[in-house]
């Protein structure tokens, strides 16, 4: 098993506080020292209230905070003027016990949209979490943040700048509401490093357009999306800049993390039995590439023909074909788990002699478009009938 | 029962030839003299050797043909050089049977992509088809072009222009890939009225823009794609022309046969058991209220929501604000099943008080973005197991 460690300096907790029946649904995250923080948020025009909130902050704060203090069950979304109310006393009550000014801590919640917060729980609750805060408690707090997840998506690494060693390790939840185009769920990074606030969000940016922009579970944009990365410079090297060696060093485990998370989150995408890596190249343009492997990553009949094990090869066809990519239909490569099936106008396998496609539990859609040099590659599953059942009855 | 009655003039049939197992897969509309044609063709760029073929066909001979062949069980969809051999194969055939010339029989395909065509059954077949030539056979015609659609979908209108009777009856088949953007599967429509093909024209793309434009079943769009209207002028009346008096009674009634089969088609969207129409009101333009609209019809979460009669407002709420329309969130308005759950920010309806909404067959999810005087209606259905289980293994 992976060994998943705290960068120095921070302490977390997650426990259950009654917003959900029985499982954890608060979780503290909290540094010693000022972190810098850079931060995605979700494009929805319908953004929860701790989303909002937490934008502000951050500006006022300069992108400097202590912690972020999440709920789960709940996503404090549509709930009106009374929403923000609550998201602040969220965020007051916690810095008032860590003895810290509001704007220190931020807030996140996730859940069902549209129902007023329970906030008699959590603020009751608040003076455990905040004294149970521990550098054990990872994975309670990694439980915490998670809705209909299944497993918690932890990933951490060590790796060294200026011979000092450095810890950068992120905390993810996913399931529904999955789609390219945004930091698609709440993923929260920690790590030791010193870097400038300029380096650490110029690296986050390029991390999420590598992971999370580039996976699908059901095409929907949550309210209340949300990556971040805290940095509290504890690991005492000299500050990265960009473009420096420390720099690559840090962005390129910064990839990894987020790469890591991204796929464990596709692969716990509600109901999902495969991961989906699509790889599209030869297009013209970088837009086009995208465009295509969207619309393959984004087809329900796509979803449905890799859940049945079946190299339904024209559905791809016919995605890519819809897509709006510039191509000749003719020129058009179709390959499955490394199987050519379709090129140069002709289909190459037969019925029946595909039995070894899609049947692993990572499955493989290439498209080579034929019309230039960019390509691009993402991630999404297939959808069961589990996905049906978890999504029909969620709020009654 | 409504009764569903052939126009003057037409001739048309449905068999079973041998592309598919047991079930009709070959059908014949013809007409005894030639007709003015209007047609609108998918817009993906990977299109079935017949799509291809027919558009060529129908500009040769100046949009005047005396029939279409259609056959299910294969798309002839991305089979190079043959699939086109083959499609112009069925044409001649089918006329030479008839005594006509090629360009006179338009062919149509459905069913699987990437699979060369079986041309001896249906080469065999078609002097039986064309013998079996009936006004009594639409029922057959109609089944003949039908892939995984469950029924039939027939629409009929008697109407009168200048004293003169005039009968128009269309036949479709939906049934998966359907998204609204393009006319969306095979509808036939065939009339004995006189009509300018400027006429026929301008009512066909009004009427689908409002029907088949309208509808989404699992937001992937065929490559086969195919509405076709054939006016052989049989009626007698006189040439109606675009804005008469006579046009507005034509295209009202072609309006109300898209309408209907368009319904038809979503509610036999594959494993849907709900029909759901959308309506988006108080758009800023006519654009967004299409956005906006299409998001929810297309929401896969929101498609769940439906199936268990779950009133969950908020992934319809957040729908929209991915959608790219303009409004602010705290003025939408969302009303399910006429009862206002979400208003001026605030919801309005408790847990436990929603038990009647979307328990119908037919339910109604009502957007007004309080931002402008645009709207637009659009038609989706919910997604059960079933669709899970009849995409998973269609190949194989």
């Amino acid at each position: 098993m992976q060994k998943h460690v705290l960068p120095k300096g921070f302490l977390v907790n997650g426990i259950h506080c009654g917003v959900k029946k029985k499982r954890k649904d608060l979780s503290l995250f909290y540094s010693e020292s000022p972190c810098n923080i850079a931060s995605l948020f979700t494009k929805n025009k319908v953004k929860a209230a701790p989303v909002v909130l937490a934008k502000k902050q951050l500006k006022k704060n300069a992108y400097i905070a202590r912690g972020v203090i999440v709920n789960s069950g709940n996503a404090n979304c549509m709930t009106a003027k009374q929403g923000m109310v609550d998201a602040k006393r969220m965020a007051r009550e916690t810095a008032r016990l860590l003895k810290l000014k509001e704007d220190d801590i931020l807030v996140s919640s996730t859940g069902i949209i549209g129902k007023p917060m329970l906030m008699k729980p959590i603020i009751e609750a608040l003076p455990v979490l905040v004294k149970g805060l521990s550098r054990d408690a990872l994975i309670d707090a990694a439980f915490g943040i998670m809705t209909t997840d299944r497993f918690v998506k932890i990933s951490s690494r060590i790796f060294t700048i200026d011979g000092k060693s450095i810890v950068m390790t992120g905390v993810a939840k996913g399931a529904g509401m999955i789609k390219p185009d945004m930091a698609t769920m709440l993923c929260y990074i920690l790590t030791d490093a010193a870097i400038s606030k300029r380096a650490l969000n110029k690296a986050l940016v390029e991390s999420a357009s590598l992971s999370f922009n580039a996976i699908t579970v059901d095409g929907d944009m949550s309210t209340n999306d949300t990556l971040m990365i805290l940095a509290n410079a504890k690991a005492g090297n000299e500050e990265i800049e960009e473009d420096s060696n420390g720099y690559k060093i840090f962005q390129g485990n910064l990839i990894s993390i987020c790469t890591e998370l991204a796929k464990l989150v596709v692969l716990d995408g509600e109901g999902a039995s495969k991961l989906i890596e699509i790889h599209v190249k030869g297009a013209k343009s970088k837009n086009d590439a995208k465009k295509a492997a969207s619309a393959i990553a984004n087809s329900l009949l796509v979803k449905c023909a890799v859940h049945g094990g079946d190299p339904n090869w024209g559905r791809i066809a016919s995605s890519v074909g819809a897509s709006g990519a510039d191509f000749n239909p003719d020129r058009l490569e179709i390959s499955l788990d490394g199987q050519t099936f379709f090129r140069n106008g002709k289909a190459l396998i037969l019925e029946r002699e595909h039995t070894l496609v899609f049947k692993g539990k990572q499955v493989n859609i290439t498209v080579n478009l034929h019309n230039g040099k960019e390509e691009v590659v993402e991630f999404s599953c297939d959808i069961s009938k589990k996905y049906i059942t978890l999504n029909s009855y969620y709020t009654t």
